[in-house]
This record gives structure tokens, sequence and C-alpha cells, in this order.
């Protein structure tokens, strides 16, 4: 296979781990005779300093024309104090989102045996938890009308979402959970939401086409309670924009293991693999950042084109790393602690 | 003091654990020359059953002209498989949230040393946590406009808030703050909601009437994950109707103590104190229910009117039944198990 990958490394360690995965990934396709080509792209608070905007159209362009995305991390401390400044990282994620319709943020949530003691839950609690959710990404109240009435003393957001917006995103969770232990939970709040009753009848109408599925709908507080309770409870959910983005995040540190965390986003035509962490801006250039995140996330993405033994080989080298110590000072628990780079080199040699 | 409560006792083991509040609260009376009378009032599904509607005007105005509300606990299985029921017991919960303005819902997290063990985080993590949530209860997309557009096909929900309804709540979290660390952390998403804007601008100038709190602002999808990892680094939290319901609930679980918990809404003139458990409907009438959270919440009533010392001793005896192993099953653990009429007559005697 020919590919061209675009490779938005962004800030702080985005770089470094970005690299590891370049290293990874071309081991792999060496292996398996692809052919990749990497085009590098500017974004995050590093496009803003070359060229005063997070999601430059250039960018855009060379990630419309690639057949995926590979992306780092953004987000700089000088960008910390001012949620409300006009030109910030996030809002290029945002704008890339939408313009690459990346509509469904897949986000797993599993757990490596050797990293249990990580996790702030109780070893029994998270043992076997093996979880993913499906979290809509380009609508919600993200993308709904907001603003300001009153002289300023009255703000406003709308949540908006359509029939074929929950359709297409429930369809992706619908055919994980056939690949998985046929398990599906919406997470809504239908006893207030008008958009929450909306997404609630649309998955109710495609239950008939997946019968073998059973569907359960929970609401989003008692999902925040049970995930932290149960999470071995869960197999795949699927969620509006909003409370996807606390669930995920809440999900990520019940693992222990959440350095370790790829992801993914799915569009029609393309999508996007990045490592769940964000920029460590504290490590930046300190060749201690772990890449392993962002290796599986390479792996997904060879997944996502159908190249399955191409993922397995990147999983079977991360497992193989975290046996045998290859890892990052996070991980050495008093151990050696491996630089970045060493692990990326020894991860390309174990492919 | 004379005080005229009001006594909604709800569904499934609501009535159980209000019995048990009633009876330690007039014994506190009786110890401190109170004199309490009880207004007992229909709400919930058994108001539903009864009169048609969850929260009746005849208990409306009950409510409203006591000095307070009791709350049990409401909601029944047969509303569980249609969030979207003309008739539901949630829609009186707001409803009377609204009409007796009770903006203001109180939920602290604290753990008892005698029930680390219970949690599902490690007990490193959550010794000495003690935090308290301000949620507002009164606005949001709770009571913003909703509805559907395009033959039903898509449907909208309006999150709204007025300076003045952030300050209110706001003012309530600092007060509690200088009681307590003089730690305040505001909630919101003003990376993407302009309802968060105007929050963190509301709250921003309130900073220096209370030049002695440290103020901190943080995400609503980091603090779902630090609450989890770290709950001692919080003290006091404020945050909107939304963010509030999903983060108190994640709260709740992490104690180990969830069947202990009391909580407050306080409103201009009124407020209404209730165990944050629900009706727990397989439980109802085998006398098995644990009264302490209920208990605690008549303390916080008590702490309301400005009597500390009746809260302390209610507190102090529901520290001794623990201590000493009057506790209802679920909190035995292979120990003698008591009903919850003993537990409650006992903590009665002991006041
Ligand atoms: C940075 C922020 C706008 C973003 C979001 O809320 O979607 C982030 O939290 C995420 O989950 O990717
Ligand atoms: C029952 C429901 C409407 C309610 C809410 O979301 O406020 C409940 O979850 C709560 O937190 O009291």
């Amino acid at each position: 296979m020919k590919l061209n990958i675009a490779l938005l490394a962004g800030d702080g360690i985005g770089p470094e781990v970005i690299d590891q995965a370049v290293k990874v990934s071309d081991a792999v396709a060496a292996k398996f005779g692809h052919e990749i080509t990497w085009k590098p792209a500017l974004t995050g608070a590093a496009a803003i300093d070359a060229v005063g905007e997070p999601y430059p159209d250039e960018t855009h362009e060379i990630c419309a024309s690639s057949d995926a995305v590979l992306f780092g991390a953004i987000g700089h401390p000088k960008f910390d104090n001012d949620p409300t400044a006009k030109v910030r990282p996030e809002q290029g994620l945002l704008k890339m989102r939408k313009k690459l319709g990346l509509f469904a943020n897949v986000r797993p949530t599993f757990v490596f045996p050797s990293l249990l003691d990580k996790s702030p839950l109780k070893k029994e609690r998270i043992e076997g938890t093996d979880l993913v959710f499906f979290r809509e990404l380009t609508s919600g109240v993200y993308f709904g009308e907001k603003g300001r009435k009153d002289d300023g003393n009255t703000a406003y957001d709308t949540n908006m979402y359509t029939k074929e917006e929950v359709t297409r995103l429930a369809k992706k969770g619908f055919e994980a959970a056939m690949q998985r232990s046929k398990k599906l939970c919406c997470v809504d709040k239908a006893n207030v939401m008008e958009t929450s009753r909306l997404w609630r009848e649309t998955v109710q109408g495609m239950e008939k086409d997946y019968p073998e599925v059973e569907v359960s709908y929970e609401f989003v507080d008692a999902v925040a309670m049970r995930l932290v309770q149960w999470p071995k409870d869960y197999d795949v959910l699927i969620t509006e924009n909003l409370f996807g983005d606390v669930l995920t995040d809440e999900a990520s540190v019940i693992s222990g293991s959440m350095g370790l965390m790829p992801s993914a986003s799915l569009g029609t035509s393309i999508s996007l693999f990045e490592p769940i962490h964000g920029s460590y801006p504290q490590a930046t250039g300190k060749n201690i950042a772990n890449p392993m995140a962002t290796v599986l996330s390479a792996a997904m993405m060879f997944e996502n084109f159908g190249l399955a033994e191409e993922g397995k080989v990147i999983r079977e080298a991360v497992n193989k790393a975290l046996a045998e110590g290859i890892v990052t000072e996070d991980l050495a628990e008093g151990g050696k602690a491996y630089g970045t780079t060493e692990v990326g080199d020894w991860l390309a040699k174990n492919i």
C-alpha cells in the first residue's frame, strides 16, 4: 500500500513522540512492503507563532489530501491563563475536526496487566477493563450558536443535534459492538435534555438493525459514577460531544495507563490518530516523554486501513517493551528509565 | 427555636429513612429546647399516584410556608424505561427547585476513616478527602429553551446564565471557602462555552472581595480526571448545573461512603436537605436502608439555622454508631447488621 500521512507534531512533547511513531511505522512499512510518505504540517501554538493561526489553510490542504493524519499534541503554557484569548491552539483543533469532518472520536480504555498498580483504583476493580467510547466530535454545544445578550450580562450556548449526526455516530458504535462483546451503552441525559431524547429515540430505532447487540441507556451522571465503581461493566459507549469530553477523560485515568492510551477520530473520507495525553510542556526537549500512546495511535491507523496484522505487530512490540522494562521514567518504578528515542528505537527494531 | 419543617418522604426507602431523621431531630429538639412541627406532603411517584403530578401545588404551599424542607428520595421503577413519559417524578424535582428558588446545591464529599476500604479508590488516594461542591441548581440547560425543528429531526437545548445567577452561586462558594481552607475552584469549559466564559469572568471579578481566597479555574474534563486521581487536592468547587450533576455524582463514589452523604439545596428564603442516594426500590419496606445520610442531612439543616451545636451532636452520634458497629447491612462487613429503625433509635438515644 502507498500511504500519504499528514504529520501534525504540534507543541511540547508532540514532535518527540511523533518521531518515534514515524520510526515504528516506517519499520512496519518496510516489513510489510508498504510505502509511507510523511507530510509534515504546522498546528497548535507552533502554527500560531509561525503564521498567526493554529490550523492554517495550508495545513488543512495537506491533511485533506492525505490518507490519514498522525497528530502529536497541542497547547502551550503561554495560552493557559486566558481561555478567552482571541487566538488559541484549541480553536485550531475544533476547526480541524469540523473541516476534516472527524465526527467520531474513538477512545479505548484498557489495562496493561503490568501497570495495574498505577491506577488510582483498586486492582480488583479494573482488572480486565476493556471499553471504548465513541464520542461525537463535530456537533453539539461545541459548534452551536453561542453569544451574549443584555449588554454582555447574559450568556448562552446552544446544543444542537440532527438525526443524521446521531445515526452516523451510533452506527460506528453498533459496528464496534458487533466486533466486540455485543454490548452498547448510549449515554445521555434524556430526563432533562431534548437533544438526549433525540439521541435515545434514534438509537432505539437502530436496535432492530443489530438484533445481536444488547443496548442499554444510561444517564450521564450514573455513568460518571459507574465508570469509577465498575469500569468492567462497560464495553462500547456512545455519546454526544460534551458528555464524551468529560467521560472519556474520566475513563482515561481509571486504567492507570493514561500515558499509553491512543485514540482515533474518524471522518467520512479521512481519519486522524493521536495520543490522548497533552503537550506536557514541562517535559519538552528532555527526551523523557513516553512515546507509546503515539506509537499505539499509529497501530490504530494501520488497523483503520484494514491492515490488522500491521497493527498487531506494533501492539506486540509495545507489550514486549513493557514486559522487558524498556520504558520511560513515568513507568520505570525505580528501575532503569529509557529515553523517548531509545524506546522508539527499541520498538522499531522489534517490529 | 420554633421550626416548621416540610417533610417530603417521597418514594421507595424515602419514608423509612425520613422517619429516622425525624426521630433524631426530635431528640435534638428536646435536648436543646426547640420545637419542631413536621408538615408531611406528597412528592414523587407517590404524588403522581395520589394526585396525578409529582410536585402538587398543595405540596408547594406547605414547603413555601415552612422554614425548611427535609426530603427523602424519589423515583420508581415503573418510570424507568421511558424518560420521555409525560409525567415523571424528576419533573417534580425540577419544578420544586425552580419554584422554591433552590439555587445552590451543596454536596460535601468526605471520608469516614472506618469506611475507607469501601471506596473503589486506593486508601492513600482518598485519606483526608474533604471537599464540597456548590452546584447551581435553578438555571442552565435544565431550564433553558429546548425543542425540535425540521419535523422533529433536529433537537436543541439552550444553556443560559445571567451574571446575577453566577454571582449568587459563587458568593456561597466564596463564603464557604472562607470558613474552610480558603481554596476555591471554578469548574467550567471556558475554552468552548460562552456561558463558561461568563462564569469565569464573573468569578474573576469577585476575587478582589475575597482577597484571602486562592481561586483556581479548571476545565470540567480536567476536574473529572483529577477528582479520581487526587480528590484531596480540592476544597470548595463551584460549577454550573449540568457539570455539577455529573461531577457531584462522580465525587460521591470516590469516598466509599455514598450511603452516608447528605446534601443541602439553598434558596433565598427556604432551603432543602436530602440524602444524595436514591429511592432504592429493591430495599423498600425491608428495614435495611441506611438512614445515616438522611440523619446527616438533618444535621446540615440545623447548621443552616445557625444551630452548630445541634448539628455537631448528630454528627457525633453518627460517628459513634459507626465506631461501635451500629450499622445497616451495607456497612456491616460480615458483622451484625441492624435494621433501619434500630439504627435510628440508637442515634436518637445517643443524642
Ligand atoms: C481542547 C478542548 C477544546 C478539547 C475538547 O473539549 O474537545 C479537548 O478537551 C479534547 O477532548 O480533545
Ligand atoms: C433526576 C435528575 C433530573 C436530577 C438532575 O439531573 O438534577 C438528579 O440527577 C440530581 O442530580 O438531582
